[in-house]
């Protein structure tokens, strides 16, 4: 086994060190997923992986070694749990701390359907400071039904865990040999002279006690979960002996299995800021990222918020669990004390963010857009509600890519449109960020959005000239087509104007910068052409598109509109650009498809596009 | 105080009688809040309450005595802290759990910005059953501000609190006089012979110990906040020397405060259900609601649940702390062992009815339609992406009332709209109420909606015929105006019809029932027409008008149409009748509209309106 072991791990550093991948999660549960799979019986038992990113060992010993040359390749293996894959997997788990819920739900329905079966939940110490996990230990601890719960504790979310928890476990964990110092201390009781009904409970619960304070379980305890542990994650005899005894126990129970993130490999082992999380490719031997370096949307957005902050000492910046991916880590480096790490609770973050306005100060919550969905209640109610100055800045907005559907950023400008009083801005570019970025710190009447795709930033994309707060990008004499363009999609939406022109149809371009609410000017742009139609990087339903549509009915402009957008529907992982490609988004595919419906209200005549990077 | 503290309950129950409001659990909090602005200064001290349903005392001791008489009226006193009555009052915290992320906000901010205010946060038993308050309790013990968080402990939610957290504070409550037991341990311990270093050491850890076991606070304390309690909170001594305590304490601390809901008012301290929490105007010598019985959208929706479940083994039901509002308090006495309460804890609702849908059976999740935005996340990520089928049952669904704009339930079609496979139905009578939830639970191969309003279910409107699943409710031979209108705005549509006949349109009623996805059929009737008009119980933005505006551009069939619904703005508590007047959607207010919008495309003739209910 300790060979295997090995094995696996040589297997995963040389597999994913071509495909990227959440290298450093997987190392660190490679004894932890074979005492699983030793202990129990998959599929008739049921694992559950909290977040799903640690599953790799998972699917190597369920027969997909060889997928792994597919790794988060178009049409190959996934990233996370896939029902489609294996009978072995059952959910994605691709947002934290879901595991407990699911677990709590299954374990209820075997119970009540009379099958014997064992649902076990791997779950990280990071995934416990999501507030989920609490509603279902609590739900856990009160139905008492057989689940075996392994804290997979490696001290991290992506960065360090933070937070009481976080003290807490590392008291569990720091705790040598507790139970000699229990077997000396009861020795010692057993001697003292305790006598009559109260002291004699007492004495019961001074053996509680000690246990307790000695190896403090409480936490879990109190709430009614048998706690075993700690246990060394990486001691594959240990493991087993551990899930043996969780097994034969009739109620829930807590396995905490101390692991290390990026175990058994160097240069993960050594990597402070998140121990390899979830490199790109990378050279095995030293474990440094291959990919060229270019300009990330991340980084403009970090660079300005730390020089904001430079001038403002109201502003500071809140993450959720995530402070090098979002960038936050610059202005914690920069400002200590003004950057927040909350632990991967999105909910907390936004409201203790509504708390932070509340009190004066203008936070920047900096979160992936597809996470933000976790606190929509929370932008809706406890921010805009009381109209508090709180910007969100959702990084990966947009479709994203090679973690498949549950990391698109897709949603957020049709969920955020229901929000009153709330304002987004999609920028185009570094310069628009950075614009966008400061109106939104200077807005304080309530909440704003700014919203930016993955990935490297395209060249800077001037106006030619403004109506209101929109764009003018490019332009005919000729007005057949006004093409509203949200954010990244700007670059296309000029090359498809180009060749309209060329073709012969006029094409206005225009970017509105903020897209929620739409700006009124629209219509008087509308309303000089034939067609509108619109494009963005989010999904079709109560999208810009939508908002545009009902902009020009509340103004009885009856001119045809057309939407593209991403469809409402799940889409496999792949790269942004063969995901953009097959939903029909590139720029030969719209011209084609506006060529359609523009040649239907009209017929073409000479044109000539102005733009300033065609001048 | 005790004679004041007498005064203030008959204030409630004399004025409360007349207007309706959250009586039970406002009799609970009077000494508590008595004692809370005695020891502390709001408001320059900050105050927040969780839910802000129980801050009635605070508002009569801040000076809002005289506004009981408008309680939750059309412009009159609001239910919740409001920030335009008055300076004392910060936020709603009216959907739970939310106060103690607040808190930390306003905590840090203050530590930041060095000014020496105290924050009081008052959070009930119930609401800590919500994820939040963990994420923000894991972030106040590490950040170690000055914070007080009074738990107001009366072992309820709605209904009594269930979960390992209220077994546990149920223990620290049945605690008689455990600092005198403590004593005689200690000193029985003092006289142990316990040397040497590692001896020493646990000894101490014996004395922590032992506090845990005898007073087990050790879950808070294990995350690192400090407990005082369990503390009478009808005493209002106690109280006051309690918070005197935790003023003093420089960190964060948590004064357990054990209250009865409804205390001192027999017919709410009697009723078992929910000691009378929110009931509408009452009779004040026997607590019976005055209100007449009519037939509730809920009673049908339970009463059907019931009836399925008896056919069905495996549907099941959960709530949210709710079971009586929500109707599954009737499945848990008919089926006792086949109905979840989980605590107010709408995300794990939600992915625990994912883990019984994994495991085989069919949940129906009846949840207010205002608390789905919750779980958001958990429905697109958790239940939707894996295909599940899990029924919602959305209640209180569109303009509610009384409770203001965070209890509006005009949302959820809205944000629906972007998970891929999910259905919604919106039923405008008892027979389509249970026919379409019978259908919902009938499918197997993803998540159901079922969507109905608030109050009495109007008469039945049945169709005149259907086309695909479209129900045409009325119509004439002419055909000017189709009139989609979504659920219980059905029988506005169909007066709005008979009006505009008269005036010489032709109009055709339909109602799609199932409105996400809208049906294909629509393109068909659409194109009929001249101008199609839609009209739901929900905000307009990305809502089912838009949906079928892009369901005609789709197709692309230019047709104009006009949308009714709610804007996207906030609106102030009120009756739904008067909330509907000012939105102009009246039957009066929208055949003036829609004339004004059909007069402009065609010109009067003679028409006959076709509709069951006029035949």
């Amino acid at each position: 086994m300790t060979v295997l072991a090995a094995e696996i791990r040589d297997f995963l550093i040389s597999k994913v060190a071509r495909t990227g991948g959440h290298i450093g999660p997987n190392l660190g549960v490679v004894e932890l997923t074979l005492a699983m799979h030793r202990i129990f019986d998959s599929p008739s038992d049921r694992f559950l992986f909290d977040t799903g990113h640690q599953a790799y060992v998972h699917k190597i010993v369920t027969g997909r070694q060889e997928g792994f040359d597919q790794l988060k390749q178009r049409g190959g293996l996934t990233g996370y749990p896939n029902q489609a894959e294996s009978e072995h997997d059952l959910v994605e788990n691709c947002h934290a701390s879901t595991a407990l819920s699911y677990a709590d739900g299954m374990a209820k329905a075997y119970a009540l359907r009379g099958e014997s079966r064992h649902v076990v939940a791997v779950v990280g110490d990071g995934a416990l400071t999501g507030g989920m996990c609490w509603e279902a230990l609590n739900n856990i601890a009160a139905s008492r039904n057989r689940l075996v719960i392994i804290v997979n504790d490696n001290g991290r979310s992506y960065a360090p865990t933070i937070g009481g928890l976080a003290d807490h476990l590392a008291a569990l964990r720091l705790n040598p040999g507790y139970e000699k110092v229990l077997d000396l201390i009861k020795e010692a009781l057993e001697k003292t002279p305790l006598v009559g009904k109260p002291l004699f409970e007492a004495l019961h619960a001074v053996k509680k006690g000690i246990k307790d304070a000695v190896a403090p379980q409480a936490l879990f305890e109190d709430l009614g979960i048998k706690y075993v542990g700690p246990v060394d994650g990486h001691d594959l005899a240990a493991m087993e002996s551990a899930l043996q005894r969780a097994k034969r126990y009739g109620g829930p129970v807590i396995v905490h299995a101390v692991t290390h993130k990026g175990y058994g490999y160097a240069p993960a082992e050594q990597d402070e800021a998140d121990r390899l999380h979830a490199p790109g490719a990378f050279d095995p031997q030293t474990g440094k990222q291959l990919a060229a370096p270019s300009l990330k949307w991340t980084k403009v957005f970090a660079d300005e918020l730390v020089a904001i902050a430079g001038e403002r000492p109201d502003v500071v910046g809140i993450t959720a669990a995530m402070p090098e991916s979002t960038g936050i880590d610059k202005l914690a480096a920069a400002y200590p004390d003004r950057a927040y790490d909350v632990g991967i609770a999105e909910q907390h973050a936004t409201t203790s963010a509504a708390g932070l306005a509340l009190a004066g100060l203008h936070p920047v919550v900096a979160i992936y857009a597809t996470f933000l969905n976790r606190a929509f209640d929370q932008v809706l109610m406890d921010v805009a509600l009381h109209k508090l100055p709180v910007t969100f800045v959702l990084d990966r907005a947009g479709i994203t890519g090679p973690d498949g559907p549950s990391h698109y950023g897709i949603w957020d400008m049709s969920i955020l449109g229901v929000v009153p009083g709330l304002r987004v801005a999609a920028p185009r570019d570094a310069e628009t960020l950075r614009a966008c970025l400061r109106e939104a710190v200077g807005i304080d009447d309530g909440p704003t959005v700014v919203r930016f795709p993955t990935g490297s930033v395209p060249a800077a994309l001037p106006a030619l000239r403004r109506v209101g707060g929109v764009d003018v990008l490019a332009e005919t004499q000729q007005k057949d087509v006004l093409f509203v363009s949200v954010g990244a999609f700007s670059h296309v939406a000029v090359q498809v104007a180009a060749e309209l022109a060329r073709r012969g149809y006029g094409v206005t371009v225009v970017d509105p910068r903020w897209v929620r609410p739409v700006p009124i000017e629209l219509v008087g742009l509308a309303s000089e052409h034939k067609l509108v139609v619109t494009i963005e990087d989010g999904v079709r339903s109560g999208g810009i598109g939508d908002a545009v549509a009902k902009l020009l009915r509340d103004n009885e402009l009856d001119v045809p509109l057309r939407d593209l957008g991403v469809p409402v529907q799940w889409i496999d992982h792949g790269t942004r650009a063969e995901i953009l490609a097959e939903l029909g988004l590139t720029a030969p595919e719209i011209t084609e498809q506006v060529t359609k419906w523009v040649s239907s209200l009209t017929t073409p005549a000479a044109s000539e596009l102005s733009s300033v990077t065609r001048s």
